[in-house]
């Protein structure tokens, strides 16, 4: 069915998955970017087998999710009616239980897909189309909230410009590269490595340089020096949580970042969407990691045993930091933000 | 003859090297913190093959050649002067030869063990004894002077707080924690991994460990957020270079945290001495290394091939950012380091 959709984009550069003739294929993104290796699945246990190795991360397990139950409905569906729903019920439950942090997702997902395959199949069409239209659809939806605010933040950037990166924005990253290279704005990236990690430079320079841009990494201790050479033009980030009134809270690096631009004039332009439930960072509690994770590089340990390691996850800007916060409904001072939810 | 000198500190914690009973004892800095291993050579050959193979870097080879020469002149004591002469310029120019980098330095040590062995001989006293007891007075020398440096920095540590480093200050390092603990002063350290080569979570971090500090080490892209939480008290680094107008040019990374120290109002105290063949940062040029070594952590590559990578291996910190620069002559506003050549 892949075919039918233009989906070339997405399944090129996202994590994603798709159905097409009783296999879900899934990008091995514990492998990708080094090799670009995709796992097939045959069924729903194989999915969800692949989901709690973490074949599939971040983005990627509710459409994995959404694959697999179309599998399941083409697998079902000459069967009765009762049964068809047994299978269905089964096939989320296996899905539902693969990893504890998608739970609350999955159990979303997979509700849906069921109604949508037991409607289809009620009006006598083929329920693992219908599941696959509709898994493809919820993509379409969020990418399309995504690449409104990848256009606003593409307004920023200049004809000719280099734009730094921290982390992995997942996919705006794409989007903006996309959007810039649709409006002939020849972008250059250099992106900060973002240790322990090094999703910055696994993920967002490898992105970047598969969709044909010139892209440099620079480790974490570096953006303050290539900031002050003037070499860059725009600082963009992602955010985990914005908060009502303006702060920012991202992957850590992301806070010291902000400030150098700041300090040497530079607009930083974080985008995502102000989060109701946090009207400002008191409500916010910053997640300490195993410090141990620190302490590896790559998987290897970089420090004599009995050293320890310190990991905050994330850091907070402050709103004086932020030149705009940008999102699918514009683009808003740091201090007016709150306005997002007035539209 | 070791036990003859109290060597124990130095021995234990520099990357030195030393003569006994026919051979010379090396600390293997490729393995050293992770294992504490010694290379044993029992020829001038075999020091000089280390010295090219890296068993010993930065301050250790000089050290290394001096030790090794005490051991051609024990070898080769009772041969005629003539030969014996023959044996130890053969043995110098294995070890000049031995690395590109290191030539002019062996030079000069080779030149001067040769010179002290010789009149020792001529005075009829054990020439090995005299070439040993030489190289051992060279590196007190060097060591009073950092110790020197030590204690005055140490005089701006708190009687109870947390020290922030960067990279790896050699003899300072070991030299500050010592001086600390004598005073009872209890400090904590908190190390900054220093990408892309590790050496504040490979060196300053499991030596402070070793010495019994509580070290923990943070990312490059933490310090800005730990400043912010107000737990450090003095931050510190060694330097490359010091212009005579208080500029500082050490590792990458020294810049940002040195202006973020100064941001939250944290005194920076870098170490070293004003260069006179530096009267400001003019003639400096900064080190651009291969921009693939920025691609490698512990050796594995973190990209996809084709992204590039951007390594300037050194940073300028400009005087502003400076509390006061610690040396062998005492502590300097950065804008006054000039009178250190004075004295």
């Amino acid at each position: 069915m892949r075919a039918d959709y233009d989906l070339g984009f997405l399944l090129q550069y996202e994590n994603v998955a798709w159905y097409e003739e009783g296999v879900v294929t899934i990008l091995d993104r514990r492998r990708y970017p080094r090799e670009r290796v995709f796992v097939a699945c045959r069924s729903v246990l194989e999915v969800a087998n692949a989901i709690t190795d973490m074949v599939t991360q971040s983005g990627g397990p509710p459409t994995a999710a959404g694959m697999a139950m179309a599998l399941q409905a083409g697998i079902s569906k000459h069967k009765s009616k009762a049964d068809f729903y047994e299978d269905l019920t089964h096939a989320a439950k296996l899905l539902i239980d693969a990893r504890p942090t998608t739970r609350t997702h999955m159990e979303r997902v997979t509700k849906a897909a069921i109604e949508v395959a037991l409607l289809a199949r009620e009006e006598g069409q083929d329920p693992a189309e219908a599941v696959f239209r509709h898994t493809v659809e919820a993509m379409e939806h969020k990418y399309k909230r995504i690449l409104r605010s990848a256009r606003s933040l593409v307004d920023y950037f200049p004809s000719h410009g280099t734009i730094l990166t921290q982390c992995y924005g997942e996919t705006i990253v794409g989007l903006m590269i996309r959007e810039a290279k649709e409006r002939q704005k020849t972008i250059k990236m250099i992106c900060a490595e973002t240790r322990p990690y090094f999703q910055g430079a696994r993920l967002t320079a490898s992105l970047a340089f598969d969709m044909g841009v010139d892209v440099t990494v620079i480790t974490d201790n570096m953006p303050g020096y290539v900031m002050s050479k003037g070499i860059i033009d725009v600082f963009t980030s992602a955010s985990d949580v914005i908060t009502m009134d303006g702060h920012v809270i991202n992957k850590i690096g992301t806070f010291q970042m902000a400030m150098m631009a700041n300090h040497f004039g530079i607009p930083y332009y974080p985008s995502g969407e102000p989060d109701l439930r946090h009207p400002t960072p008191q409500t916010i509690t910053i997640e300490e990691r195993d410090g141990e994770e620190v302490l590896l590089a790559m998987g290897i340990k970089t420090a004599m045993d009995g050293v320890k390691g310190y990991y905050p996850a994330f850091d907070i800007t402050p709103p004086q930091y932020i030149t705009g916060i940008v999102t699918d409904g514009g683009v808003f001072l740091p201090g007016e933000v709150y306005r997002y939810h007035e539209k």
